[in-house]
């Protein structure tokens, strides 16, 4: 391995990334990552000088506000304190008839009964989004360009040359509250209403899907042009088909070594425990 | 002037602003600028190595979808084609009953009845947003972080250096649709639920203005701690209020040069259009 920052910063992403990739068959839904993503991030981390960080592929959520009131003023769309995902679904195909599941109650709500510190219910959609840590900024400069070429406008260069590529496409809708004396999630807008933003979302699923597309076809072009100025003398599609095969090899040797590691470390603090326990 | 080109784009900027402000005073309600920036405007263009380059303090608006049918797909939330502003309004004193304008149409609409080109109507709430023009890139690493740290999560920076202050605040609401037989626009949700998020769009505009004299005092300290490390040498609050001054009558100058010029340019071209139309 290069003693190079990025690319040990590099190889350890990648090396998560398997890492997950591999655990994600062991059927956990959390951690895992968007099967619609694996494409675009197999072509931007066959990029010398980028690597992906974090992705999502696009969602719909249902999030219940957390506690509001702070000392001097009222938090809105609150994460802590409480706040918690009521559903979430990155697979359009499993959207259908999500608001008849029976944590959600059905009341109409009049307006001047909400003060300030009600906790909403908020339906929303989020489009795809990618963190692309590169090794210098013209890199950067250069994904960054592309991304908002192709109508990624939100996009934009954090520190540390890590560009995060982001399109407006969102929908924020508050639908509900909770009723603090019953805990019920109460929504004050109809099923039909509800069906109509689901139509809505649909639309934006297939959208986004079109967009990724678009994002990484652009990507792709980037990527060959600027990995053939800067070798005229790289491997040839045989040797980068088998050097490909050692990594991945090296990678599943690597997963199999901390899993045991974990193991042996689990064992350890267990003994430890029950040592503990014996005074 | 100094020949250097930030300080040379920066001059022009600040003279577009004083022209837009003396502007503003001709009661023309498009093209000023939002109030509540500028006093942290002028904190950033009191820093040598900043300019602002554009500002919204943060508004409610409705919006109607342009034709939405391209080719091969459907556009969400198209600005063009005929999509329109049908309210705007920075000013949370004024939000009250929005809704009962003539303009808006109520009717109960099934789901069912709305295909994917219709074009919806949308209520949005927007937060607070700044581009900031920076000499170098040092500089907008520096705001970037102040305004991360300031809960401004969804900033970024730009190539040529200029950052994009931006809040994680909306609200994006499909609420009705354009009616294509009768070209009305018709609200399928009822005025309850249009107050309810009319209350919560009064919510985030209090939380806005609170989150940007947070920003504001962030960005004071650090325009302090810059100037106080540039120049030991620097000018006095008086020999200040007097360059001030002496600025503001040298751009009051140019904006009276600039009209002249303009009624010249237009009457010279009415003279030229003339000597046409005898032939």
């Amino acid at each position: 391995m290069s003693q190079d920052s990025f690319d040990q910063k590099k190889a350890w992403i990648l090396q998560d990334i398997a890492h997950t990739l591999s655990g994600a068959k062991d059927a956990s839904p959390k951690g895992s990552i968007d099967e619609l993503c694996l494409p675009i991030m197999d072509t931007i981390n066959a990029h010398d000088d980028m690597v992906t960080t974090s992705s999502c592929s696009g969602r719909v959520s249902v999030f219940l506000e957390g506690h509001k009131l702070k000392e001097d003023h009222v938090k809105v769309g609150a994460k802590g304190d409480g706040g918690r995902w009521l559903y979430v679904t990155h697979d359009k195909d499993t959207l259908n008839g999500w608001y008849r599941q029976p944590i959600f109650h059905y009341n109409h709500v009049d307006a001047s009964t909400l003060d300030e510190k009600v906790r909403y219910v908020l339906f929303k959609f989020e489009p795809l989004i990618l963190h692309v840590k590169c090794r210098d900024f013209d890199t950067a400069s250069a994904l960054y360009t592309t991304a908002m070429n192709c109508g990624f406008r939100e996009s934009g260069i954090n520190v540390h040359n890590i560009v995060a590529i982001k399109i407006s496409m969102k929908l924020d809708i508050p639908i509900g509250y909770l009723d603090e004396a019953t805990d019920k999630v109460v929504l004050f807008v109809d099923e039909n209403y509800l069906e109509i933003v689901t139509q809505g979302s649909l639309t934006r699923f297939r959208e986004n899907e079109r967009k990724l597309l678009q994002l990484h076809d652009a990507i792709t072009a980037l990527v060959q042009s600027s990995s053939n100025k800067q070798s005229k003398d790289r491997e040839t599609f045989e040797e980068r088909r088998e050097r490909k095969k050692r990594e991945g090899l090296e990678r599943q040797k690597q997963i199999q070594v901390e899993r045991v590691v974990e193991e042996m470390r689990e064992a350890i603090e267990e003994d430890i425990l029950e040592d503990l326990n014996q005074f």
